[in-house]
């Protein structure tokens, strides 16, 4: 399907686009059934808020309104937005009058073999840190020279993802996934406030466990915590949940709350 | 003047483009006089050594012989080389067999105030802190979000340049400029080991300094280094030497030194 830039039918971009010159602007992958973008509400609040931090000026309904049409044309897949801050003059200087550019990009649906999901994956241990920049923590924008780098550090198809630690050795995140362990029953997840992409199904799964009563901590993981987890999973809004059988040396069984928030998870991308 | 893709007039890049996806690429800002692209030689090593660090694959004779070429048409002005890994399929994983698309750009001479070098400039005191990442340490990649945030933190034209420290309070560089200070005759600026960008114009300098036998320190430099500083200027291979006479509640004479220098990089600069 032809991409769109700015509500028209486009194949290519200005060269003065200032998410081309410094990669400023944000991003969201949406997974599209049935013609609907799954979850939307959650990647258009993730948006809005990188907007914000970014001083980025976009209208949030107006791009609402384009997703829900272009996920109508295109009908199943995996929809991008890319939102840029539009053309610039010279220099690093935001003009503060600039509207962002709004990209649609359509692409087949994510052919991951089903059993990531039904066996569970192998991590391959990232040696590329994350780091910590609080100003840019959580948010889904284009500087991701770290994930090119980190996805680059291994080809073979036994690792389906990466794991990702911070500076200081703190377990963040997959290369495009989000992490969750369980300890003693509580689902436990990396503190995004340094760094790390506040996932959309992340979001969605911390609302679920809410929902069901299952005690959850947002706080620094180590490496020690991640070994002595009973269980961990990765999870994004289009593959929705993997179990993680492996990363390196460590092992884990895929427990039983995986499976359960897996199902939820499952029943939300098939909607 | 038009630019350029891949040796060939263009005014719109492919959207599938890995710079705009990921700020995945490179670029260089070449001052041009007289048709020549200055200080080339510099600028190819380090984007030479910038695509050997990211595994972008480039001929870098020619884009020499590209930038030659453009800068011949030019004749005046500022050219801008955008490097990037090309299109990209869907997801961060690189193309080992990806060939880095290369895009030019022309822009009219920098209009920047002669008051600048000659009575000196003041900095603004940069909030924006950047981030430790020695994988990118030193590289003039597209991920500058940080750069446009500390840029976006003054619009009065009282502040030419800002300051920017690390997350550790390091002094490291201005916004689009490497930062220097001389202290009891030694020539000082800091280690980019970490972050910061290896400016062309500060490899110049030190180039310059050893010819004329002046002692160079590179080092970490604290706020209270720079505060006992004799001489602070700041540098860029477009402007060259602008003398540092306050940032925030310090003030700096313009120091011999300084002029020393500011001569040698007009000398570069005028060529």
């Amino acid at each position: 399907m032809d991409c769109w830039v700015d509500g028209q039918p486009a194949d290519a971009l200005s060269l003065k686009d200032r998410g081309l010159a410094y990669g400023d602007g944000l991003f969201e992958t949406i997974a599209v059934r049935g013609g609907q973008p799954l979850l939307l509400d959650r990647h258009l609040i993730r948006l809005a808020d990188g907007c914000s931090r970014l001083a980025i000026a976009a209208d949030i309904e107006l791009i609402r309104a384009e997703l829900q049409s272009y996920a109508a044309a295109m009908g199943e897949g995996v929809l991008k937005l890319i939102l840029t801050r539009g053309d610039g003059l010279r220099g690093y200087a935001p003009d503060p009058s600039a509207q962002g550019r709004r990209i649609l990009q359509g692409n087949p649906p994510a052919a991951y073999p089903a059993a990531h999901g039904e066996q569970g994956i192998r991590l391959f241990p990232c040696a590329t840190r994350l780091s910590v920049q609080s100003l840019l923590a959580g948010l889904k924008h284009l500087n991701r020279l770290e994930q090119v780098l980190a996805r680059a550090e291994w080809q073979d198809s036994e690792h389906a993802e990466g794991l990702m630690l911070d500076q200081a050795g703190r377990v963040i995140e997959g290369v495009f996934s989000n992490l969750f362990l369980v300890r003693d029953g509580v689902l436990v997840t990396a503190d995004l406030k340094r760094c790390g992409v506040a996932g959309v199904m992340r979001a969605e799964i911390l609302f679920q466990a809410e929902s069901l009563a299952i005690p959850v901590q947002i706080t620094d993981i180590s490496l020690d915590q991640l070994q002595w987890a009973d269980e961990v999973f990765v999870c994004n809004s289009v593959y929705g949940i993997w179990p993680v059988r492996a990363c390196a040396a460590l092992h884990w069984p895929v427990g039983p709350l995986t499976r359960k928030l897996q199902t939820i998870a499952r029943t939300l991308l098939d909607a």
